[in-house]
């Protein structure tokens, strides 16, 4: 029996060789998301991972079911493993904004499924940061963000010659159509040419551009002045005020694909161009009143972060931390006599917030050592009965390997 | 546009009135899950929320497919979100054992999914930790997970007078129906009367063991008696070395609902008997090389604690702690003009590894200082323009109120 294609197995370290995910990385990242997110200030939200087909197509059309992971449930609900996050806390904010005190900053980290043509090697989920901020217009807010996804790629480890924030803005972009004549309602179309031209052949993207009344020229033109529009310019002075101006650049080339954004939007790459976007965000402040059907009217901005690219670039450029080390304390059974004793010393060791392992069943006494070394046990703790019957500790330092010998109630004083 | 019915939404604290699920109270219940296996020497994997639905109907027969919520994917396989993770972890470990030294000590805390009929409140997703031993038949490991189970509720704060785990042994029952002629293939018939004797009428299973040959009152007469057979002995000997025996009773009454269990079997209920069990296991033998067809032949057990009861319960016994306190500095930015150096000083506590809040936008100082007060934070900083130009920096002590006048570049040593 065999897991679905798209879909993986989380191993602990060290991982089967056949078995490249591992759940101690995964864990590594997640830990880093969340305690960076704390850092400035945003709370843990989460969702469903199976919404109302509705909230996807509302946003972004009919089309998008194609690559959604949707079924018919037996209650007959048109339901959908969720693609994406942002719909989702769209819609716990616009049902529950009264609660909270403006701007809203929160996190969440959920697992993500799309269902497109199985290739080799591609996932059908993966696990994505999600950090959004709700009810602040102001480029500040904009700024906040960019700095919060510089700073969750700084804890991993990642430099400013590693990694850039690439910037940009959907306003420019519209000025941009608007001064040429183009039709406001084939805005979103133009930015999906835009969007594409570094990877389409430059007749293709000339002739679409043509259709919309823009020569190629002038947008080329426009992606190489990169000349910062004033609300871009405001995020600029605000990163640079933080000392994080080395990790953003102005790159009016990006400009997203997905349909909502209307402000600042951004990606992350790494400088080698070995790897597709590390993340992405923007603005977009329609999107809470449309998924609450005008309801709530709250402007948002946010960034999603993948895992699985994440991943890669941490294994390229070395920055896995080691997991080898798990145990702090291996307990040493070698008189089975002592056995009992021993449970209530690896009871008294856990409780004191340590990790404590032991062999479950009577072993040589070697090999149990052998084994504590593996586990990169800190120490290891056997009872031994000394003279006239009187239990005693040897606690050993596994990195010095000194021995010590105490009573049993001082073991915890010798660790 | 609402989630879909038994669904959750979890947000922050303090959550709104009518949505009970915090995402603060489900992550202090998932750490002390985390940290007290970490303690045990489990190691933490994961699977796919999405599986064939053919693990769990060769598991447990075509009748569970009524409760799963499965469906048909668009590549036409038939498909499930994982309703339990015993089969996910049992398929896994039969792919990978050999990477791993004996006992595997393994766990997760996967959300599952069951859809069964919509009851008012009742819910068609939860989280469950799951912990696992592969590969150690001895009695010894059946204690470690008893022991594991006590310790994750007692981290919870929950102590022998409000809980206790209920022991019991498959095996003790198959030997109690073979002795009075049982039919081996009518035996988990059997346990499945067994399991509903204090939900049903007596009449009813008086008739249903009749028809198996078995008698109402020596059922009760050996669930009262609840002498422990030895295997059972053995166990409650090791917790009692441990010094948990306060947390443990006999109880034949308990005999679990699932298929696979073949030896002790295990459930942990509140004292006053307000709640649903809080958790329940058991050893389950053959699981392993039925999901492996043969190949691969572990002794295994385990057991599942939900999050639904759990939560419910602590907040019964008041032990939920505050989540009010989320930031350590509030930087006050009083003075416009200095917001480039605060905005540099923001960055530079965070960088310590502290949250720090601050207005994205200008605001009164009373009233940023009252955010301060409801985010619950241990100090402000406020810098301000002093004797001739220099920037000094007001540092305050919340608790005691207490103010500091430093150099900008002392804030962090001033904290």
């Amino acid at each position: 029996m065999e897991r679905l294609p798209g879909f993986r197995d989380f191993y602990p370290e060290p991982v089967p060789a056949n078995e490249p995910w591992s759940c101690d990385l995964r864990n590594h990242i997640f830990a880093k998301w969340r305690e960076t997110a704390r850092r400035y200030g945003f709370r843990e939200y989460d969702g469903p991972p199976l919404e109302p087909l509705e909230l996807y197509t509302n946003k972004s059309g009919a089309e998008i079911v194609g690559q959604l992971f949707n079924f018919v449930d037996k209650g007959e609900r048109a339901v959908s493993l969720r693609p994406e996050m942002t719909p989702t806390v769209a819609r716990m904010v616009a049902t529950s904004e009264r609660a909270y005190k403006k701007p809203i900053k929160w996190f969440s980290f959920p697992q993500l499924f799309r269902y497109e043509k199985q290739q080799k090697g591609r996932l059908r989920e993966h696990f994505q940061l999600n950090c959004d901020i709700f009810g602040e217009s102001d480029p500040s807010a904009d700024a906040e963000m960019v700095a919060l996804l510089i700073d969750v790629l700084r804890a991993l480890g990642l430099t400013p010659e590693e990694f850039v924030i690439r910037l940009s803005s959907r306003q420019a972009w519209q000025r941009f159509f608007a001064a040429r004549g183009g039709d406001p309602a084939r805005a979103y179309e133009f930015y999906q040419v835009v969007d594409k031209i570094e990877r389409e052949r430059p007749e293709v993207s000339a002739e679409k551009l043509a259709a919309l009344g823009v020569k190629l020229e002038e947008v080329q033109a426009f992606i190489t002045a990169s000349v910062p529009e004033p609300e871009l310019q405001a995020v600029l002075n605000n990163l640079a005020a933080r000392g994080l101006g080395d990790f953003v650049a102005v790159d009016y080339g990006v400009i997203r694909g997905l349909a909502y954004y209307t402000g600042i939007v951004f990606e992350a790459f790494d400088r080698k161009g070995e790897f597709r976007a590390i993340a992405g965000g923007g603005r977009y402040d329609q999107l809470v009143k449309q998924v609450s059907e005008g309801k709530v009217d709250l402007p948002a901005l946010g960034f999603g972060m993948g895992d699985v690219v994440l991943a890669e670039l941490l294994k390229a450029r070395k920055l896995v931390p080691s997991f080898a080390s798990t145990i702090d304390v291996v307990v040493l059974v070698e008189d089975e006599s002592l056995r009992s004793n021993s449970l209530r010393l690896v009871q008294q060791v856990r409780e004191t917030g340590r990790a404590v392992d032991y062999s479950l069943t009577p072993a040589k006494g070697d090999k149990q050592f052998k084994r504590a070394l593996e586990l990169g046990a800190a120490h290891t703790v056997r009872l031994e009965l000394g003279a006239e019957g009187v239990v005693v500790a040897k606690v050993k330092n596994l990195k010095t390997r000194e021995e010590r010998i105490v009573p049993p109630e001082e073991v915890i004083a010798a660790l």
